[in-house]
């Protein structure tokens, strides 16, 4: 543990944040489908079975946050209504989805394998995620991480 | 979306199996304090600030998930008690809060910069994450990525 580790405040910790944003019951896996290339509230509805008014409200959530935007369309003698698409912001998440599907494909997939295999569009060969240092040093795990207070840290009194 | 989106179960998902071990709140944080080195229950209170029935709950889930495990110890004078400490399993649930971090670092950290620095414990050097493919390419984003049905997949009638 680090020794001054209750000197300072969690308040403004990155992950903390994140989780507020996105951590909520299915945020991750609307994500998820916005991955996978769904946009529209229906297909949401059908490839999540979620109920619809928590679909609506984490929706909301997501275009407020900047991570999904509304884009408008129309089909033949309906009414206007708006897909959902992810943003930069929104993309960046990737990594994340990823990671947990790369833990829960080691540590909880069928005997018979997982669910969904990710490769490289261009040469379909699978996907990593590789932890390194900006100075080459890869792969690293947890226990070759140190911590220490960043440049917005906030000591408590 | 890739044209057989529907055909299949998201039963197995392995997105939503860790999600379901893990995705509750203050489980996530649980699991940070412990990568920054927290294993006694009244230090897991301290630093968290969550109600004691929550944190017991949570640690009995990651114990029985074996994502922690007991290791029993004794204050002079006091009664037997269990610290907490990350499994295998456990640690390697660290690039997931890493995603989370690194993107919360850059989307939601206070001006003055993130409350936190990961470096290379060895030379110091920043953390970073990549994601590559198998063949070498790297960096990737979301857009490089394409998801296949895998070895699990299940068909819906």
């Amino acid at each position: 543990m680090h020794p001054d580790r209750f000197s300072f405040s969690t308040e403004n910790c990155s992950i903390q944040r994140s989780l507020e944003i996105v951590g909520e019951r299915w945020t991750l896996l609307v994500l998820r489908e916005a991955f996978y290339g769904i946009r529209r509230f229906e297909d949401f509805v059908r490839a999540l079975g979620c109920p619809r008014d928590a679909l609506s409200a984490r929706l909301n959530t997501l275009v407020e946050e900047g991570i999904m935007r509304r884009e408008p369309y129309r089909e033949p003698g309906r009414r206007a209504r708006s897909e959902y698409r992810l943003t930069e912001k929104g993309l960046e998440l990737f990594p994340a989805l990823l990671a947990l599907l790369q833990w829960g494909d080691r540590w909880t997939a069928d005997p018979s394998g997982p669910a969904v295999k990710l490769t490289h569009r261009d040469c379909g060969a699978p996907l990593t995620m590789i932890m390194g240092c900006a100075r080459g040093h890869s792969p690293l795990t947890a226990r070759d991480v140190e911590a220490r207070p960043g440049p917005g840290a906030r000591r408590v009194a």
